[in-house]
C-alpha cells in the first residue's frame, strides 16, 4: 500500500493540516512539527503525492522548456531566470534538448509524454510551425524570443527584431560608417530575417551607403568567425551588424587573426548583450534584449494561461536599447 | 471524467495495443494509425497516462538535475549532455536551480515535491553535506564533479581533483617556471582544496620554487578577474595554476590590463577545457576534465541505481589530460 497523508500525520503524531503545510512551499510550520513529519514520511516511504494530486487535478505543475542551441552562451542566463521564475511560483521546469530536431510531431509527442501543463519555446530559430503544432496539441504554449505578430495565434513574448535592425541601423550611420554589412545568423530563421529587413529598411533611404549581406550557419561561435574570415578575404566593410553577440566574438577574434584594429579598422555591434560581451577582454558594443524582462513576462503568461487556456493570444514585445562598449567608433560630433 | 486509453482506442477504431505503441518512445505504428489516435486523443483531451502509470509503478522518470551556478559557461555544455543523455533512456530532466541555496534540507524537501525518482547533483562546490541528506532522505542520488572518497557514501563521478592539482605544477616545473602560483575557485569547496593539495604536493619536493595561493570568491569571470588584478598589484608569479576556465580567462583579461604578454611576460593554465578555452581570441592552456565520459558514467550509475536502489556506493574517476594552447611557454628542450 502506498502510504498516504493520513498514516504520516498519525505517525508523527500531528494534524493532517500540519502534513500538508510541511510539503506546501512557502506555507508556515514549526521546526519541531517539521522534523517530526519528515521523520514518519521518511519511515513510511510517503511521498508529498504531487503525484495523485495531478490525477485529480490534471495538472503536473511541470512546464517543458524547450531549448534548441546549447553552444549559445546566452542560454546559460535563460535558463538560470526561467528556473528561478518558474520555481518561484511552485512550477517544475522540464528542460527538452531539442537540439537536431526538425519535426514539431516528434516534439509533441515527447511533450505528451512528459505529461506537461504548458510548454515554454526559447529559441529564436524554431520556426512557427513548432508553436502551432503544440497549440494544435491543445497544450498551453508561449513562444519566447519568437517572431512578433500583429495578429498572433500564440502567445510571443520577445522583441521587435525588424525594431533592432533598425537601431543597429541608425547607430552605424550615425557613427559615420558609409560600407556596411549584415552578418546574420541562420538565413531560414524569423530572427535573422526581420533583424535583416529592419536594418536594410532604413540603409535603402542612404543610397550613397554600400551595403551587403551574409550569413553564418547557426549562432555559435565558430559560425561567425568561419563567415567572418571569409568576408575579411574578400571585400572589406567598414563595420558589421552581427546577428548575435556569440557571432560578434567569432567574428572579433577572425579580425584580430587579420591584424585588424576593433574599432580602428573595423567596426562591430552584436545583439543580446549576453554576460560575455561585457567581460573586459570582449568588451563588445551589442543592443541589449531585455531578458529579464522577457522571462518575466513569458512566466506570468504561462501562468494565466494554466488557468485560462482560452486566453486571446497576445505579442508582448519589449523595447530593445544601444549598449555603448568598445567596437564601434565614437559618435561623430 | 478522465478519458481513458480504452476511450481513445474506441473513438480511433484502433486497437488498445496501437494506442499504447502511439505513445511510447521508439515503438512502431504506422502514420495513418498515429493520426487517428492523435486526433481521438486530442478531442478527447487524452494524455498518455505516465502519471497514472506512474502511480502504480511508483515511478516517475523524474530525475532532478541540480545545478547552482549559472555564471560558468562550462554548465552549458554540461547541460546539454545531461539533458540529452537522460532523454536518450527515456529519463525526464527536471532542473534544480540552488543558487544561494546553502541548507540541504531545503533542497530535499524541494526534490520530494517534485516527485524525481533519483537526483543527480553536478556541481563541484556543493558541499558533502548535500549528496549525504539526499542519501539520508532516501532518494538515488548521484554526485556528478563530486568529491572522490576511496569510502564512498554516496555514488561519485568526476575526476581526482589532486590529480589534476599534481598535473598542473608538473607541466609548470616543467617549463621552467620557478615563481608559481595557484589562484582558486571558492575556497571551501572540497574541489579547491584538493587541487590546491595536488599541486603544493608536487611543489614541496621543490623547496627553490617560489609557491603562494589565494582564491577567487566563486568560479566567475568577474572573481578571476578581481582576484588576479590584486595579485598583479602586489607580488607577480611567473606562472598561475587558476582553479577553472572561467577563472583563468578572468586572470586573463587582468593580465591584458596590466599590458603583461601572455605568454610571454606570465603564463596561466586553467582547468576545465570548456568551449571558450579553445576560442581563438582565447587559447587557453587547460587541463581538460573528460565531460562526455563524466555525463555518460552518471547516466548510467543512474539508471542502475533506479534498478537496484542498494547499489553500493561507488567512487568513478577520470583522467585529465594536457590541453596544450598558447597560454604557456613552450616546453624547455
Amino acid at each position: 500500500m502506498v502510504p498516504t497523508l493520513r498514516d504520516v500525520a498519525e505517525l508523527a503524531g500531528v494534524s493532517r493540516s500540519a502534513v500538508s503545510r510541511t510539503f506546501t512551499p512557502g506555507a508556515s510550520v514549526s521546526a519541531e512539527t517539521r522534523r517530526l513529519v519528515e521523520q514518519a514520511a521518511l519511515e513510511l516511504g510517503y511521498h508529498p503525492n504531487a503525484l495523485a494530486s495531478s490525477l485529480t487535478t490534471g495538472r503536473t505543475k511541470l512546464i517543458g522548456l524547450v531549448f534548441n542551441n546549447f553552444h549559445n552562451p546566452l542560454f546559460l542566463e535563460i535558463f538560470d531566470r526561467f528556473t528561478r521564475s518558474l520555481q518561484a511560483i511552485g512550477l517544475r521546469p522540464l528542460i527538452i534538448n531539442l537540439t537536431d530536431e526538425t519535426d514539431p510531431q516528434n516534439s509533441v509527442q515527447m511533450l505528451r509524454q512528459y505529461s506537461v501543463d504548458g510548454v515554454v519555446l526559447a529559441s529564436s530559430t524554431l520556426p512557427l510551425s513548432f508553436a502551432q503544432a503544440f497549440r494544435d496539441a491543445g497544450m498551453p504554449i508561449v513562444h519566447s524570443f519568437g517572431k512578433y505578430s500583429s495578429t498572433p495565434k500564440v502567445h510571443v513574448v520577445g522583441i521587435d527584431n525588424q525594431e533592432c535592425g533598425r537601431l543597429a541601423a541608425e547607430t552605424l550611420l550615425a557613427r559615420g560608417y558609409r560600407h556596411i554589412a549584415f552578418l546574420g545568423g541562420p538565413e531560414a530563421a524569423t530572427s535573422t530575417q526581420d533583424r535583416m529587413t529592419g536594418f536594410l529598411n532604413v540603409l535603402k533611404a542612404h543610397p550613397s551607403v554600400d551595403v551587403s549581406c551574409s550569413f553564418a550557419e547557426d549562432y555559435t561561435f565558430k559560425a561567425g568567425r568561419n563567415e567572418m574570415t571569409r568576408l575579411l578575404s574578400a571585400n572589406r566593410a567598414e563595420a558589421y551588424f552581427c546577428g548575435d553577440d556569440v557571432l560578434s566574438i567569432g567574428a572579433l577574434s577572425a579580425a584580430q587573426d587579420f591584424g585588424l584594429n576593433v574599432p580602428g579598422d573595423i567596426g562591430l555591434i552584436g545583439l543580446n548583450d549576453m554576460e560575455m560581451a561585457g567581460w573586459e577582454n570582449i568588451n563588445l558594443t551589442t543592443i541589449g534584449q531585455p531578458l529579464s524582462d522577457i522571462i518575466t513576462a513569458s512566466v506570468d503568461q504561462m501562468a494565466a494561461l494554466l488557468k485560462d487556456p482560452e486566453k486571446t493570444p497576445e505579442s508582448r514585445l519589449f523595447a530593445c536599447h544601444l549598449v555603448e562598449r568598445g567596437t564601434l567608433r565614437p559618435l561623430r560630433a
